[in-house]
């Protein structure tokens, strides 16, 4: 369904754009880019990572593309949306990479022209590491790829993020409400991320680096965040976090419990429950 | 200080203890062990991790190591010392694996033989699997050695379990009071047990697996856990890891009401410090 001579525009060429890029590419698309700063432009035109590049929000580079993809944090890509949706091919198919859909999806199909269709999209795949240096189109072969059709998307629309997903490789597509996906990643993602920085930020424990072995590091690698991207996205998907963070405080609190009156079968039961849950995760 | 011709006896030949031994027995030393289970001790004889084996507390093997090693769970190694001491050889120098301190170091100082000498120490170092089988004394290569003397403890004694651990090829030695070492693993290690087992028991959400990512399978490896020693190393380390949940579990609240109110500043603030904080926990 995807047209073989279609344009791709990529807007917000970062460490995501970049590699849906590169992908597309692979593919033999034409892509386009619009991002802010020379130098990413630049670097993408001279590795053949982009057809043409602009820095400025060109109306002739958004006028030809067929296929919008949204590399932008999610305010400043509905912001985005609104300045510049005049521009727009009549028929092109929209989607993004936000890791919330609930308060973007919406907000941005409400505001729609009524011949251009958004549809939103998750690439749950990601590095330690930004910009398009450092894109890599490998890093979606191992992830999964999540479609939130909601009642303005017709079949064409999620016919075109599913091809996009199978065209970039991604090991698995699913697709899921806005709703469905918000709570998921809220457990997921969001309530991991809130752990792990709450335990490096409980005390000053910098001193004990020469003690800590690999759980104490597993633990908390993702307690390195970006602070705008993360701030942004919990925010978004306010309601569900904090409910996961009372569900864990409350489970955390029932083990402590245990340890504190010393209830050696209630703890037991625990741990086995935790084993043998945590074993299905295991690949 | 250690004897070339000294005899190691270990006692409990796990996964620790095993690798003790295939340790000692490339650095050429005479080892022998006592185990429960007739199939550990074949095993360790036929390949060669021990020179002899017994599965009673037999008082002749006792009574000729010069070096004893416990691998044993706390609990069962008191018991263990309390009922055989009558058999140590005189001048004998004991140690153990134990990765709780005080209430286990204490306890057998107290009621000890004044002719022999415990010195507690902490090899921190495992393995997913148990089993003198999957032993393997290159775990140790990457890992801490605490010894943890008291007033009970003479320099022999202190000098016997350092050189044991540079003998064996640890990463790092260091030594701690039992006390500092209670707080430092109920940190580093415990409470982050703790969080991925509660984070695993939260609520049944096996039906997200094929939605998980690695951030949420590193946060829970370890919840897959052994329910009978994890049950006593907690309790012997109660008032800790009790104190560090509710600590936790403070800083988890603090970063909710920020979240909950949409207080931006505050929120990157914690983003940043945890960044910069786990930034000197990379190798």
């Amino acid at each position: 369904m995807i047209k073989k001579d279609g344009i791709f525009l990529i807007v917000g060429l970062g460490l995501i754009g970049g590699s849906y890029a590169k992908g597309l590419k692979k593919q033999g698309y034409t892509v386009y880019a619009i991002s802010r700063g020379q130098q990413t432009i630049d670097y993408a035109l001279e590795n053949h990572i982009i057809d043409k590049g602009a820095v400025r929000e060109d109306p002739v580079l958004i006028g030809q593309a067929d296929y919008i993809i949204f590399g932008l944090y999610p305010h400043a890509m509905i912001d985005w949306i609104a300045r510049n949706q005049r521009h727009f091919k009549p028929g092109a198919l929209l989607t993004d990479v936000c890791g919330v859909k609930c308060n973007v999806v919406d907000k941005v199909q409400e505001f729609l022209r009524d011949d251009v269709e958004f549809i939103g999209s998750h690439p749950m795949a990601g590095k330690e590491v930004s910009g398009v240096q450092n894109s890599d189109e490998t890093i979606f072969y191992t992830a999964n790829f999540i479609v939130t059709p909601t009642e303005h998307n017709t079949e064409k629309g999620v016919g075109f993020a599913k091809e996009l997903a199978r065209l970039l490789g991604f090991y698995h597509v699913a697709s899921l409400t806005p709703q469905e996906h918000d709570k998921m990643i809220g457990f997921v993602s969001q309530l991991t991320h809130a752990v792990a920085v709450s335990l490096m930020n409980t005390s000053d424990n910098t001193h004990l680096k020469e003690y800590t072995g690999d759980s104490f590091r597993d633990l908390t690698r993702i307690a390195k965040i970006n602070e705008t991207l993360w701030t942004e996205l919990f925010f978004l998907n306010k309601k569900n976090l904090v409910q996961e963070i009372d569900d864990f405080v409350a489970e955390l609190e029932n083990l402590k419990q245990k340890i504190a009156c010393e209830d050696e079968a209630g703890i037991k039961q625990l741990f086995v429950q935790s084993t043998e849950r945590r074993k299905q995760f295991d690949k």
